[in-house]
């Protein structure tokens, strides 16, 4: 917040030689203004750090979201094993990003490709972050992690899952996120200087920063893993294997859009910017109409995929609708800050048809991905990437994306090409180094006899096999209980 | 927020002729104190926005937490169903609520019976209204088509229900929340110019317009379609057809605990407005007060629900408990903005009151609420409304509705009667509307059949028959490990 | 935030005797300053409000982390009586919190031992509290009876958990946190006039205040009834008595995630304090810290979990590594925003092997504690106030307790002995009271035989006993879902 400009000198010469002290009341009441624009200055620190510590909760919520969606989602036998990976993922998440990963993705001054700066968290606080940004970005890290292990649920090795977690999460996402989001980025929106096409690319939230990279890195694992057994038949017809808990799926899926309330606008990260000063319109406003894209994809989405499923399917399914919905908010997250809600209906009525279609794709090839993370956070991440480069507003990006008017914007708005250039080499650029990293990565696991569990533990559940136990048990050594609550 | 006024002509004369430049020196200080002024008001819109902002998500919260509460309260066979609806409210309430409820419910300017401006968020934002003003409302309207899901829950044809949740969302909802809270609303206490019966009604957060409203709309549902197939005994006993899991219940409760927080608090809307400024009193304090008042309230209905079931059934019963907590709740959202909380602690007890008595006479006769959210959300609520008008304080009516100072307050704390003749007729006309559009409404699906489910369907259960399966797969295709954890 | 300090009588002078209104101008110009100071005032308050009480919310949201922990960890014929002890904690716990405990705790003016004022919030709300201090505080003394109630899970009687819960919220509990926190307190590093040993106790979120005292009160109930039916065999060997789910075990420790935000950085209770005005570096920046410290005990602990039972057990155990986070989380909560980050690793790490430690002995001496809350909130938190003594900086030191220079800090950080010393104290004086009053109100309820069910209440279940039927009903009267979902 720039501060009142007040010249003491100027004031003075104004004041003139019949003041007594000319030069002294001038400064008199410039050092008021002085200290009035300091306290501007705190207040704006408080009030945007109250903002973005509570939007980062809300983002870290999304890892309890994730965890029982997985939960849900996998069969009965397998619960401890997907569990334990998510709260896994939060944790030693927190101290890889603290070691490396924020490093690698914020550190600055850098260059376009790496960050090199503010190893565990050195010289922060500064000008540049707070501990608050931090936190805030932490959260993304783990919900990278998040989504690739619901498409490898069911048949990895825990060992296989320390290994790639950490990678993903300290140096490949970090990687990534420092290309389109760090002021240094190469591709970065906010690189001003040095604009990747004269435009850079608007990725918001992350489709395609987060939801891509989670998904790709999946998508990997889950083709190089194989299906689960049982999931295609001898003729590779596909198998329903249902997930243990539609109560599970759907209080993971209200917690994850509970937690993008976070992930979307409050990747303003700052909401005390006023774009006109003194009117009812600034950054607050932007960030509340963020949340209406967000809600509006969403529910678009949702309801698209209930009536597109019961013509398709013959059912009305909540499973289906909840993953409906999460892909409405996986294709939203790149333009929310920049598109109006109008478009987001539109964002989220063709996110559903996408996830729907990729689905079909998915099962033609006996691909196999328990949480459909490929489809839902790779393929409707990849829409809405291109979706912000068809229906990003002029005003809405430049405001957003301020000090170098002119800019490119949506290509149906009238805003050109390029952005749409960027944004497809921005889904080139990350499927590409995800497949170079995430992919070898995977292979070299499966080599080592690392990745994939044995058939006889598949079967019989890695509950049982690796984490000492099933995770329900509703009788005790005297099965009294159950005596009563069992079926006669 | 009023800005300093800063007069630079009557400043320039008290420098008068000696002074080299007073006009100029004048116009500078005055500047200076403008632009202090301009960032006040950008700081209130962005500390008011966080505010209103994070109290919507907390409210959202509320969908998970009717979700949870509704599937732990109805039978194995019907948790699909039930969740769905939960998750079809915030979906399609989210583009209904878009493209016409927020208009009929805020629309300005309006006569006193519906809005007609805003449709599909046109003109905003505006200096009357901010998208998250809208985020704000929307939540509360799918909260009321949440209520009334749980009336009908076990027994109603999904596709009645996707009518009766857009109809009421986009248009029963709105027109009373027009009513009662717009500034243009007949009987809105904001309508300065035009109180009805000099008062206006105090419904702060919606004992009246959320809760009875969603209630009653559930109670002509419930009573439409009869009650579920073995409720009652051939000779009208009442038989428990208990839900499927208490922990369920349980987590919707505390969750709905938490996200009233955002509902009462919340309605404020604005956090940062001085009652006296300078002072550690002003608008915050009002807001933890009713968070305070909410909290006592509940807790209160909670133990003596607690203690009045283990009289009447000799059992501890965490479901009852329950159900009394949110009674108290119901009941104290019409007043908690006004009232001591010595005061909340009556409306809890009084509340738990109610709801024993409205479930005894519903059981009489033979009404079958699953969710008991007519008893709860339209006896609590109506009882709420009463509340206000015999307990809201003088300081805090005036505080709380500026600008009209000696308005009504509560009976019995001296403020005469007109308080409580303007709620009495709140809830005599919430009744009429709703009985009048929600009643035909499900008369008119009675009618053609697409009510209720067939006695088949009930008895095998909706998810089986509608909604591809059960909810809950302990055992794969192998039945492996449920061998395990199933009793011997 | 003191105001701009504007002095008409001096800027009079320096406008000087040809100024045509000196005096008038001067005043002009100071009583807009004033007014602008007046502004930052209110600013000031609706910013801290908004901070604390969204804070207060994440606290309460912990409550439902609790009861889904307990849920959990409990055999399934006991779900209905350890869920409604955690939904008593919270209602009956607002009562007694609301009429007595905050009194005791903080009422002002008081002596070292005991607050003797505002009862029934009377004179709330003043220039010393707020009503949002009072919700947060009422957050944390609820917090404290549900860690008792996880020690004396599954063979407690109702009766004696309500008068013992009672108790505890509004007596013991208040006590302690009066002389650790409230500014009379005699230990409370904030009585600057009255530094205990010249240092005061630094306890910021309440390792002792609140999980000590929680943990030790949990440890004599379940010392005093012994372990349950089962739980030790004839030759005194440990028998793993399981909870019956998992799932919800995760979900609690992942709310209980969640809210610990609220918890520690929470308890600065302001976020608007500049530690140097017009910098980015002030509370807000602590606030921020405080939050990464806490996540990474948490991690560090959890992840030393992992290995340390993979190593023990040979199984990767989620509920360990659940326990293991939470002991990393109870630690830090004293010392959370006077360490550094990488001290926060060491002190995650050393909890975790306190925790296993404590089990190791816990087993040794037949003691049963279900939920571990003893070893957990006990032993961990009685770790974390050493640790603060060993690490806590010298600068955050004076940022978080400011208004006394020179005051002893962490020994390891050459702080000096001084602080470890009252802390030494603070964990013999928790004890001590803590025995002197929990201890004997268990005995006589011993005695009296109002502690422990019968054994064969206890072998039978609570739920079917006392509380009207187990929690879970997966069939209705013609068991018809069951058929389809049971095993073959």
């Amino acid at each position: 917040m720039a501060s009142p400009s007040c010249s003491a000198d100027t004031l003075a010469l104004m004041f003139g030689a019949n003041t007594t002290n000319a030069a002294g009341a001038a400064a008199f009441i410039c050092d008021q203004f002085n200290t009035v624009s300091t306290k501007f200055t705190d207040t704006a620190y408080a009030v945007d750090t109250t903002y973005l510590l509570f939007s980062a909760y809300l983002v870290f919520s999304m890892q309890l979201g994730f965890a029982m969606l997985c939960a849900g989602s996998v069969r009965a036998k397998n619960i401890m094993n997907i569990m334990l990976t998510n709260v896994l993922d939060a944790a030693a998440g927190g101290l890889f990003y603290y070691m490396f990963g924020f490093a690698f993705a914020f550190g600055t001054p850098s260059n376009g490709f790496i960050g090199k700066h503010n190893f565990a968290l050195k010289s922060i606080p500064s000008s540049d972050f707070d501990y608050s940004y931090f936190l805030y970005q932490w959260a993304f890290a783990i919900a990278a992690a998040g989504i690739t292990s619901g498409s490898i649920a069911e048949r990895t090795q825990f060992v296989a899952y320390l290994i790639y977690s950490a990678f993903l999460t300290g140096f490949v996402y970090p990687v990534v996120s420092h290309w389109f989001w760090s002021v240094d980025g190469w591709a970065s929106a906010s690189n001003l200087d040095n604009l990747f096409l004269g435009s850079g690319v608007i990725d918001f939230a992350g489709s395609g920063v987060v939801h891509m990279v989670g998904g790709i890195a999946g998508l990997y694992g889950a083709l190089i893993e194989g299906p689960r057994i049982g999931r295609f038949d001898h003729s590779g017809r596909s198998v329903a294997l249902r997930g243990h808990s539609a109560s599970l799926v759907v209080l993971g899926t209200f917690l994850l859009w509970f937690g993008w309330y976070g992930f979307n606008p409050g990747s303003f990260t700052k909401i005390l910017s006023p774009y006109e000063s003194g009117q009812y319109y600034g950054q607050w406003s932007a960030v509340g109409r963020t949340a209406v894209t967000t809600t509006l994809a969403g529910c678009t989405a949702a309801l698209t995929t209930l009536f597109g499923k019961r013509i398709l399917s013959g059912h009305w399914n909540v499973v289906d609708v909840c993953n409906g919905l999460l892909g409405g908010f996986a294709a939203i997250t790149a333009g929310c800050s920049v598109v109006d809600p109008w478009a987001a209906v539109i964002c989220g009525f063709v996110a559903a048809c996408v996830l729907t279609g990729f689905n079909k794709v998915a099962e033609k090839f006996n691909y196999d991905d328990p949480l459909e993370a490929a489809q839902l956070h790779g393929g409707c991440g990849a829409w809405g990437i291109i979706f912000t480069a068809l229906f990003a507003k002029e005003k809405y990006v430049n405001e957003v994306y301020p000090g170098k008017p002119g800019r490119p914007y949506g290509l149906f708005m009238g805003g050109g090409g390029r952005l749409l250039g960027a944004h497809v080499i921005q889904i080139l650029v990350i499927f590409g180094f995800v497949s170079a990293t995430m992919g070898p990565l995977f292979l070299i696991l499966h080599k080592l006899k690392l990745l994939r569990i044995s058939p006889e533990d598949e079967t019989a559940g890695m509950d049982m096999t690796r984490h000492g136990g099933f995770a329900y048990v509703y009788h005790d050594e005297e099965g009294l209980p159950m005596k009563k609550i069992e079926p006669t």
